[in-house]
């Protein structure tokens, strides 16, 4: 391969990866990123915590809105990392898992529910498992592991779900943001000064 | 603030991002780009390893990208997992940091660089004191927290530079994916099974 | 409470937690340390992996114990780190979970069961759902989780457990590196450099 | 190696630990005990933040800390968790390195200083790079990482630091616990519940 290849190849999986976010602005059910957002500020005004998890990239995009939720001044901790409270009934649990039939994130669904909290799940699959238990289901239009075999794509395996998912959740993160009156000055004070 | 004001506020965020994404891919570099995927072809082709560090979201966007790796046949750890391999002077070290100044970020790569590894960055600032004892500077165009204050944007805070950042590397995972010959049943025969 | 309180109550915690980890040493059934280490050792002769995972300070602990096996020059990885390898029937799983019964653990016990691989569980609580589908369950004893109300112990909550669990993996990594002939300065010569 | 060298190898690596928790229920420096105790009951009665760090297996011992305070009301965080609040030079950061030399340790730990805060070091190396800018430092006898090539131990590496340490973290614990009238009911009511 030569250097030429590469060179096209690389952007047109960039520009893949543009088109795919601007298809989710476009396409997104707006209904479901309302009832996603009116419930994080339910939970927040109550002064009760969201709780986030996912596995694998699911995870590693969770955890960045975890840290952005923390930084808008809502009260909110990632499953697994060394500080995760106890999840009570008036508590809400955003999951991510583009499949809906992640192992853990199913049981750990499933135990939420059990306890009575609220659930909202972004995911390619809303009949899935989780999707069926969820209050909130918002569908991520992107190739997730379910079907990563039989779609053919230039981004390799499920990051046509994965970025586009990191864009919904900081764009929830911008309209909180601007709902609470966060400012860019506020999130410079919250945001980690050592690490 | 009403409904119709979140409606689109938030389309707004997501086609913000979206363009932000598609300008990297015009305007970025190519050459930073194909210097970094030689570099990790070098590495690989010599049973080396390839080590990932970001501190904060720039961390969890280099434990995607590490896993991505691994999904590639690509031998990889993030700084900080519980199998963290020595580094040592024939291996390679990629590092996230958008004002490339972040404490541990600025530490690791001191450190890398005593030891004489080859040191790729991915940075807004590449003027920065990591840009300046990297090897290979990719700049990643978007608001860092360096510009945080000065930057008007609606998505909040660093998202801007994260997102495309993201982007930039699975789209060098999809040109790496292409060289090597790697299919999505392969992916899917490395994917985690059990997480 | 005065600082001579402080002081008294310190130093019995400590030597409680000591007299915890003694009692292990004396009372642990070692047929169960001899099939663990022997299916470490077979796994790892076969060139397959060894697989840790536990939730909370179970996790933290086998997080330590899969950074010893990498250290011995054993094939590891932590489930949830970001390279998290694909499960295979001829791997190995270590599970740690105090009460047997925890959420994730249970899930990830009963998906890596299905797909056909050995399980060994650490635990204070052997006829649990876990160690009732494990292949080697070492008991440790020690307050777990389901027993944190009715005993009354100096040391908080599972502490009494999960110290002399560290205690236990740790012994065993002692046991596998006099055996695979591993000395100090290998280990140094694989522990992490820049971290 | 027969079975009988494995059995007699593990019971004396695990008597070895737990004379190592021993001897440091005995040796340690009270004073240096009863000073971190004194700083977190200050910080938390002030309402500000103990933040933990450390690097490898001294950060996995850190997290079990971390969470510990949570269970006791104490609000902290482990630094690289998701939610990593802002270090502020009313805060407190408690750090772990047997060395007291380790990279990105040492950087925090410069940092924090600039800042203002206070600091804490667990060590077996209180005359360090981090032990020389630390406000209390607490010595925790124990074979650690500079000496690692030098004492002939049977458990393995810093495994005679790491437990010891999380021995005296978990005691530090104990003595909250009762001093802030801490129930186990209370940590019960606080642990993680879906995880």
């Amino acid at each position: 391969m030569k250097n030429d290849d590469f060179k096209g190849r690389f952007s047109d999986t960039m520009l893949e990866i543009a088109k795919q976010v601007k298809e989710n602005a476009n396409l997104i059910n707006i209904k479901e990123i309302l009832d996603a957002i009116s419930l994080i500020l339910q939970i927040h005004e109550a002064k009760n915590i969201t709780f986030i998890y996912g596995a694998g990239r699911s995870g590693f995009i969770g955890r960045s809105f975890a840290q952005r939720l923390m930084h808008l001044g809502i009260k909110s901790c990632f499953i697994s990392d060394a500080v995760t409270y106890q999840y009570k009934e008036q508590d809400l649990l955003i999951l991510i898992s583009g499949s809906g039939e992640t192992t853990s994130t199913v049981a750990i669904a499933n135990k939420a529910k059990s306890i009575g909290g609220k659930l909202i799940l972004l995911t390619n699959n809303p009949k899935s498992t989780i999707g069926k238990i969820s209050d909130t289901v918002i569908r991520v239009k992107g190739k997730s592991k379910n079907l990563a075999l039989s779609q053919e794509t230039l981004a390799p395996y499920t990051s046509l779900f994965d970025i586009p998912t990191l864009a919904v959740l900081d764009s929830i993160g911008g309209v909180l943001m601007n709902k609470l009156g966060v400012t860019e000055a506020d999130i410079d004070n919250r945001h980690a000064s050592i690490e």
